[in-house]
């Protein structure tokens, strides 16, 4: 699997008063695009936090190229675009269904952990299953 | 202490694109409300967890007169209107600072829990120390 | 119809530090689910704004009666329980998808108010599509 | 003034099931700490809005370093690091009051756009009072 196209409508409660989606519940989607691809892969990241093995964000980023707005369908194209031996990276990029076009593209940047929080290395389960694929170029 | 005010201002995050606070948020006001009202007692609530009492939310309400929006100044009014055996209801006024005019209210209703969410006795600290006063009539 | 089940899968940005939903994001389930309500009608909410209709939210309430958690699949069941002349209440069980369990319902009354914040009388087209159906029984 | 520190204190809406704050908040502690900064400087942001200058985001950026949670305080420093044309970027450090120590760090760009969302130069009133200082290095 390349990458997992995450589905969602926006809500009201997702739009601030400029009529549009607020910049920061990009991250909610980028979340739950995330969640899903786990799950289509065999691999639900409920799963591996039963067995002691969590996904802190180290680094979170967004560009915004156009808003979207209350009842848009959006897809988030989800991949993962690096496995480090301790880190995984995901790529997303929101599409707006109605026209087609990128309305906003992020990262996020994960260590693995166990719980006492310290770094671990990344489960073979997961390398087995994940197939890096960059949706981005470049440092985002 | 018969009431507590918390004041907080309106964010873009808080509105929706009708260009008001979105009615959901009210509930985070109330929270940070009743936070502030348990520290100016001199309870922190997260001494009462330190000492394995939590208290979950049982029951929430809020009625919504009149619109906020951004950059608003609010007072969260609170009190505790109620105090039983192993609960404890709080209300809200939500007062817009620039008019004086009460534009939301609501309540809280909270039951004492230990560890294992089994229902305790409410803490003598907190009895001794919680002055119960109605700011709204009847049922809400 | 009597109501429609929308379902939807709690992510982390929903759960707090206690482990569960944080009380005050099933108003956002709630929307999402009324919103879904109206588009099974063959009315869409974004429809009705495009009329110069909208439905702000008068009161609002929740009952928690058990807690959901990350992953947990919901569905929240919705219904009219009340059309008045400009006004209509939806009601809502979340239930478990898992256990089939209800673990919070609720209720949000709206009114129907034209482009400036006047309330008008219900469209003609809703009160043709909708099936008044009580889920919940007394107060709430 | 180089930098303006927003004082915020975490509540439990802001933390998730791993017992801290959730990644996505993070952008609306920014904002909130933006709205200050204009407003020490004199331009409060909703000001703006009148004059039909509007601030949408382009860009946002988080790195978590460490964690923080429910009730911890904490101090957004922020400043403006770049003016452009019809750009500003804005950088943040967030400081667990508790110990000094930096948990995150941030950026956000924006761009100065009219009512009909084309952008625009940026004010003189803005550039006259803005003292670009940088808080953080390099690319972040």
């Amino acid at each position: 699997m390349d990458f997992y196209d995450y589905h969602y409508r926006v809500i009201y409660a997702d739009t601030d008063r400029m009529g549009v989606t607020y910049y920061g519940h990009y991250f909610r989607f980028f979340e739950a695009a995330r969640n899903e691809y786990f799950r289509e892969l065999g691999l639900p990241y409920a799963e591996c936090e039963k067995k002691g093995i969590f996904l802190p964000v180290g680094e979170a980023h967004a560009k915004y190229i156009a808003p979207s707005t209350y009842d848009d369908e959006l897809i988030v194209r989800t991949s993962v675009s690096h496995l480090g031996a301790s880190s995984i990276k995901f790529q997303y990029q929101v599409i707006k269904k109605e026209t087609g076009k990128v309305i906003t593209t992020g990262d996020t940047l994960h260590v693995f952990v166990d719980k006492t929080l310290r770094p671990c290395r990344i489960p073979d389960e997961i390398k087995a299953k994940v197939n890096v694929h960059a949706l981005l170029r470049s440092k985002s």
